[in-house]
């Protein structure tokens, strides 16, 4: 075929397919997600206004009322909230430095979950190691020591994928050390950005290994303590952490739902966390997934027709320490399984979106290919296989096909879970065009004849990228 | 004439200035200086083991004692320190937070000779500008408020040139507020950066005018207030710091000397300054510069011949708050002014020298691009008109050409005065160029027949870049 006929035939291909209902209906949600700014102010709101929202805060009961509001404002056809019991933390006094040989401040802040100290702080020499079997090599000598997990977090190219490779350090690290009888730990932050930066972040214990105390410090406090070890071979550090653990509180997922014209009791969920880390204001983790779901659902509702299901949006409580909110939902909806159709989470900021990732039965990556199709002109067409979010994860037990919305995520790590994580990290364009690539996305699965093929429960289920 | 005989031409040029005495001598400083790891070791030493040195600590008379005993270790024919006054201003507890509309709080920074606030702090409402004209002309409005000075600085290129425009706000904005009745002033950050970071700096009183507390608080949370401000219309704060001022400090100039081999009372000087801010660890700010000294003189003294006249190393106390160092070596050298046929200062970080801004008389720019000549196959050999540094400045008044050591400081103002001024943020190689780049200027200078041209004190002094 000469290179004339090869245009002519993609002209008219691209003609027939903007010609088809399904693209005229993804232009008319692009083209009105990108006219507002609905969800920068949302997002204003969320963030300067309401503020942190760690969980058993006042400050994220209120994001629960204010998000509820917001969406019933917006004309979603039923609105309501689901009670979660959650953790409720709380950060104290952290201070740390340096006592021998020199005397000098660490940046610290308490990973969620860990215990105090006790008041003057817990003071021992320091062993420094980069991984867990790094530790389990020092065996005898990790006993009545601070342990430092110094593992340098690679600069993350667009995915963040040495993310999932560093966070047990962060998880699950004081279980491992206080098994070989350390006193505390200290890990360098997980983040990719060289301004003195603590990232805090969930750690937990287990049944019947010693609770010690866990902070992350900054990379720079990690880079000097392993300087001061290798040219002096011991350091001495004083840790002290007023952080605890009050009885679990009260919190509650929102949900709203666009009704489907023809078959309302199906459902397709789109999702993201209310609650956050309490360092920063929770803008890219996860206030942005939170406006870019209430601003869809808002979108989706003045779409004429309707799509053929429910579309209902879920704002999860507590996903940062517990999950509650997650593993709440599909609890409470397990006899609705079957009917859930499809899910989606956005939970990788606003930057520009790129595509989704899928876990879905055979045949799914085709059909999601298709729908992606549409989003191809702003860039976000792209399918990886294996995917979802934390808080629909649960819902693979029911073989509900998964899908994440991907942001660029180039700088998240450089800010997440920080106190840098502020409303300006946000760029309100990239907001928009993800408004629209989820908008796109659920109608699509709203709307399809044949949704997309469940995955099988019984196969493992799909790892969570971040 | 043809390509070829350019060529030809070309390379008989360089063949015969490489064999030139200065040629050579250039050189082997270039590669004595790129051979080493001194200067890093020596960084290493004074931002880890000593760490912060503001006048008054302990950190800045180690660092002073330690940098005697090093220079006399590398072979200096002389070393000694000459006593200087110095103030003596300390942080306390510092807490800043927005109390109304919302409840947020604010990283902030005292700003080095600031007086503290009563204990519990003071509450005020906001009242946002972006100059000092603009102050002026909010007039009766401005009584009884905290003035927030959100005057952005803009990304600097390779000089920074941003920061002399800004940093007025921060040393004479408390003046200024306090003239109009304000009760404090915030200033966001100088700083380029967007990390959630504060940077301090120096700020000043006057006679006459009453004296008002001042802090930094990080651009993240200036662009909040401005926020709240626009869509609120109020901002109330509470700012709370603990700092304050103690009697005058014994501090001391360090100097070392590489004596000339026939004009040994004739003098170059190559200083920098050996105090910090207190919040990171001086490490571009300026041990780097502190170190490019150090090493400069240990190679200058290793070359056979000796130049023409003395090299002078003058490690200065007390440039950030407060000049004495400078004063003070002007002060009890001003018989010597006449023989100082230069000084060179470094005070930029150790990013890639690119060359020197130069104070002389006429023909003196002919004369130092020569010697940039020779550093041109690393980079550094380009002169700037109007320059020195602080240190160096008060030499102006004896007429003494002033040059200063210009790196690349493209990231300078991300880390500047703030706590991410670590060692991790100094180029090993930029910190071995750097000592190429001032050995080869020094030692041109000091074996120079005729010195550089000496500047005409009754003109206006250079205006210092940073």
């Amino acid at each position: 075929m000469s290179r004339h006929s090869i245009a002519v035939v993609c002209a008219l291909t691209a003609l027939v397919s903007c010609a088809s209902p399904e693209s005229k209906t993804a232009a008319r949600l692009i083209e009105q997600a990108r006219a507002g700014d609905g969800g920068w102010r949302k997002l204003a709101y969320l963030c300067d206004r309401i503020g942190p929202r760690l969980s058993g805060s006042a400050q994220l009961e209120q994001a629960v009322g204010w998000t509820a509001e917001e969406m019933a404002r917006d004309g979603a056809d039923r609105v309501w909230t689901e009670r979660v019991m959650v953790p409720h933390w709380v950060r104290g006094i952290e201070k740390a430095s340096i006592e021998t040989p020199t005397a000098q401040p660490l940046a610290v802040a308490a990973l969620g979950g860990s215990i105090g100290t006790p008041p003057g702080g817990i003071r021992a020499e320091v062993i420094e190691v980069d991984s867990i079997d790094a530790l389990k090599r020092e065996g005898a000598k990790v006993a009545g020591r601070i342990v430092l997990y110094n593992r340098i977090m690679r600069c993350n190219g667009k995915r963040g994928e040495d993310y999932g490779a560093a966070s047990p350090l962060r998880t699950t690290g004081a279980i491992e050390a206080a098994k070989l009888g350390a006193v505390a730990t200290l890990v360098r932050s997980l983040g990719t950005a060289d301004y003195r930066l603590v990232h805090t972040g969930a750690m937990r214990y287990e049944e019947g290994t010693p609770k010690i105390p866990a902070a992350a410090i900054a990379a720079e406090d990690a880079m000097l303590i392993h300087r001061l070890l290798e040219s002096e071979g011991s350091v001495t550090v004083r840790l002290e952490l007023g952080c605890g653990t009050l009885p679990e509180a009260e919190s509650a997922n929102v949900l709203a739902e666009v009704q489907g014209r023809a078959a309302p009791g199906e459902v397709v969920l789109i999702g993201a966390h209310l609650d956050s880390w309490d360092l920063g204001t929770g803008a890219i983790d996860d206030g942005a997934g939170v406006v870019i779901v209430m601003e869809s659902l808002r979108l989706l509702k003045t779409m004429e027709p309707r799509p053929r299901r429910t579309i209902r949006a879920v704002l999860f409580t507590n996903e940062e320490n517990g999950l509650r909110g997650g593993r709440g939902y599909a609890a409470a909806h397990k006899d609705e399984w079957p009917l859930h159709v499809a899910a989606i989470e956005s939970d990788s900021g606003a930057g520009r979106p790129q595509g989704f990732s899928l876990s879905a039965g055979r045949g799914g990556e085709e059909m999601a290919r298709g729908f992606g199709g549409l989003l191809a002109g702003i860039g976000a067409g792209r399918i990886w296989q294996g995917g979802g979010g934390a808080d629909i994860g649960p819902l693979s037990e029911g073989g509900v096909p998964l899908l994440g919305l991907r942001q660029d995520s180039t700088y998240y790590f450089d800010y997440h879970h920080s106190p840098a994580d502020t409303l300006d990290k946000v760029d309100p364009e990239g907001l928009r065009l993800n408004v629209a690539a989820m908008s796109v996305m659920a109608w699509m699965l709203a709307d399809t004849p044949i949704p997309l093929p469940r995955t099988d429960p019984s196969q493992p289920r799909p790892r969570r990228q971040r």
